[in-house]
């Protein structure tokens, strides 16, 4: 609730709250504020202090005002050049651009950039000191156990070792005794890669736009799970390629989808979190990856696999990578969900043929990735406590886990996939988008489903993370917004 | 030389020998191995020994035969995908490829991908305990020097620091305290930018990277200075951007040429190592600057500043970035040339229209960046250490230059560029490219002319590390291997 203080008016309070959430992302470009009378009731504040507040965003340049139909938030960041012929996404209003009647957002079919950047932005935004149930992240409270980090540090920054890891730029694959102890773990998860087949990159995140700038050029069609991580989405829609979305299923990528793009567009490249997959948490079955592999085999595609999640899955899961042996698939992975998300230190693994050419694209973007911390990596692995974190990082997931899901079914929402891992995939029977604004006044940040979409669309799914969605004050919160409609 | 061993014969020396500088790509694909008789003499061994060698590297894959014409390194590394449509080189035998009749190597004219990361990768190849005159970096000796690294690591790696660098993302545009030590420093350049203008990168190759990104799409006409760092043709390139060279002289770009170009092609971006250019040493006039900044005014093109070696440069040299005020140019440096290459802090400078741009390509392609290092940098400047470190690393270098300079001239080499800064550019007056596999049996790495242009062509020029060239056995060497042809 917005409170009268002797600094601040509330006209100026109320104006501040939007123009943040402006440029923050979270209110995205075309987006229309409430109405005066909505805000008004919403805000528990008189309609004449939301047009003030209004009309401060418009001489800011924030907001502009549509004759009949509101205030919509300005398209203040300049627009990308047009997109080359061929790119627009396979979907079925092609080309087309609405606007949803719920929540006055501009469905933008090739613009999920905009939209995969404001979530990324909420990931760093913190909303307020409460548990923010759309984090993509374990809490620091958690990661905070994992004291060895600090030993590990320390022994790497002794004098000869900082000596080292600083004045040269470092082997260009990345740090030795890292990618040793990544062989021999990834062995646990029947990967059989040799430290020469294996590179550091800054995070996954780097490893899966390395191998999206190597495989593919502009135009080129990739096939990707939706609802996905729409950081993918936007990526790909940035350097220029068609994005084909395949709906994920429990069992996996629906294969006859896959199959009917690879006869109409021979796509080069399928994207997939095999397992404890990004929002739903569904994990391939050994059968579905059979025959991913055998339709990459037919069609003459590759696979990369992302496996961010991995360090909190059962080490038996099924990995696309295992079955393949590293021909036609490449192994992405990373620390930040289970150590040091700040730390930025993230891997693949490839086949042999494809290991220079990889390595090429990684000199092209950074030259080399800072070893030091790769170091300290490499250490908190050879020692046994990443795998000792590991495993009370899932044993303590499980049961926030299993409280989260009760109070969900409590709030009357039910789960659109067999809760499992870090995230929740919630159907709540409302639209999402227009809740997310709302929840945020509450000071919650929330995943709208729209976010996992590559087309944006109303949406009544949210992604919930089971850390941080433990406190029923929260899910109290949510049910009073809710039916407040 | 080559001698006998109890464990390994002559011809297994030869043959490793030449399968890693193949591997290293110091031999890139299509080189041609010396002749039989050639290799005899040069390595003082048996033409059966050399026909056994190669033999050797027949049957390893890493050479082919070629009826009549000798053994040329295979071109082991799968192939790009074709480039897209009208992205060929603008260069005087667009589409042709040639081979030289100096060294058999082909003229790749737009292949300088290869070229390119064969130099990136001589980098990091140490050939020999021997200074290395090919290096891009301050010795690892002289940057020792810089003690006070040490003391501001330990510092950032205190318990709360170290949390706070660690367990969650930090912020996208990166570390605060990083930032705003940025824009005092760039005030002492005359660049007067606020501290949410300045992003961090790994290293200012990700800087430049990120700015070709977003302002650019596969097919984009870019200027580049030529001759230049070849990772900047080869980045640009295999992002399938149409490379523009720009001649590079002692007063700026050639201002009749970028006319020219903007009347043709109408390029979106120029990319310039304004000052202490590499491999030149030439820094911009202000009368160049002045028109080039006119140019791209008239033209509506933007401008990076790659002001790599900018700490090495006195501050009052002309940086396009303070006369222009930050409207149309990026300024783009780092720390790797003057404090630590491997920690990969690198940063931009970017106009207030563009932060946001810039900062999604950021966030897609490797999220943040670790900020443990950045608050380590960030002490080093605040505490005026670097400042003073530079300082003396000025005075060094210029004696060493002085020194290098010197022992060029008696081995009958002349500068083709007044020196100035870390590089020498070289006139040898004969083959440079063929020289250096010549000198790299010696075990000395050099940098030939032909990886500075987008095209590779024989030359006779080459770059030279001041610091790494003081030896004079160095030069009676390279006198030796002149003369013997």
């Amino acid at each position: 609730m917005l409170t009268r203080t002797p600094d601040r008016t509330l006209t100026e309070q109320l104006a501040e709250r939007f123009a943040e959430r402006i440029r923050a992302r979270l209110l995205p470009a075309g987006a229309r504020l409430p109405s005066v009378r909505e805000c008004a009731r919403q805000q528990g504040v008189s309609p004449y202090t939301v047009v003030a507040a209004y009309d401060k965003l418009l001489a800011q340049g924030l907001v502009e005002a549509r004759r009949q139909r509101g205030f919509f938030v300005r398209d203040f960041v300049q627009k990308q050049a047009p997109m080359p012929e061929g790119q627009a996404l396979t979907a079925p209003t092609k080309g087309a651009k609405n606007v949803s009647p719920l929540t006055g957002v501009g469905m933008r079919l090739s613009g999920s950039h905009i939209n995969a950047t404001a979530l990324i932005r909420g990931m760093f935004h913190q909303a307020s000191s409460k548990p923010q149930p759309g984090a993509g992240v374990l809490p620091i409270g958690w990661l905070d156990e994992a004291r060895f980090m600090g030993a590990a540090v320390r022994k790497i920054t002794g004098s000869s070792a900082l000596r080292d890891g600083s004045l040269s730029y470092g082997e260009p694959m990345g740090e030795p005794a890292l990618r040793e102890a990544l062989a021999r773990r990834m062995a646990d998860i029947n990967i059989h890669a040799q430290p020469d087949q294996i590179m550091t990159t800054v995070g996954a995140t780097q490893a899966l736009d390395i191998v999206s700038r190597t495989l593919l050029k502009a135009g080129d069609p990739v096939m990707v799970e939706e609802p996905g991580w729409s950081v993918e989405f936007a990526r790909l829609d940035a350097l220029g390629m068609r994005v084909l979305p395949v709906p994920r299923g429990p069992e996996g990528p629906d294969l006859a989808v896959m199959a009917r793009y690879c006869e109409l567009h021979a796509p080069k490249l399928f994207v997939s979190v095999s397992v404890l997959h990004n929002p739903t948490g569904y994990s391939l079955s050994p059968g579905s990856a059979h025959q991913v592999l055998q339709l990459a085999q037919q069609h003459n595609f590759h696979v990369v696999e992302d496996d961010t999640y991995g360090h909190i899955a059962a080490d038996h899961a099924t990995r696309l990578t295992a079955l393949d042996g590293l021909r036609r698939t490449i192994y992405v992975s990373g620390f930040a969900k289970i150590l040091a998300p700040n730390w930025r230190v993230g891997y693949l693994a490839a086949p042999p043929d494809l290991v220079e050419r990889l390595l090429d694209t990684k000199l092209l973007s950074t030259l080399t990735t800072p070893s030091l911390l790769e170091k300290a990596l490499a250490l908190c692995i050879e020692q046994g406590q990443l795998r000792r974190h590991a495993d009370r990082m899932r044993l303590r997931l499980a049961q926030a886990r299993a409280r989260s899901v009760q109070l969900a079914l409590e709030a009357g929402c039910s789960f659109a996939a067999e809760p499992a891992g870090m995230f929740g995939w919630v159907e709540t029977g409302v639209d999402t988008d227009m809740l997310a604004q709302r929840m945020l006044d509450e000071g919650y940040l929330i995943a709208p489903g729209a976010l996992f979409h590559a087309t944006r669309r109303p949406c009544t799914l949210m992604r919930i993370n089971f850390c941080t969605t433990q406190d029923p004050a929260f899910w109290r919160t949510w049910k009073r917004v809710v039916q407040s409609g």
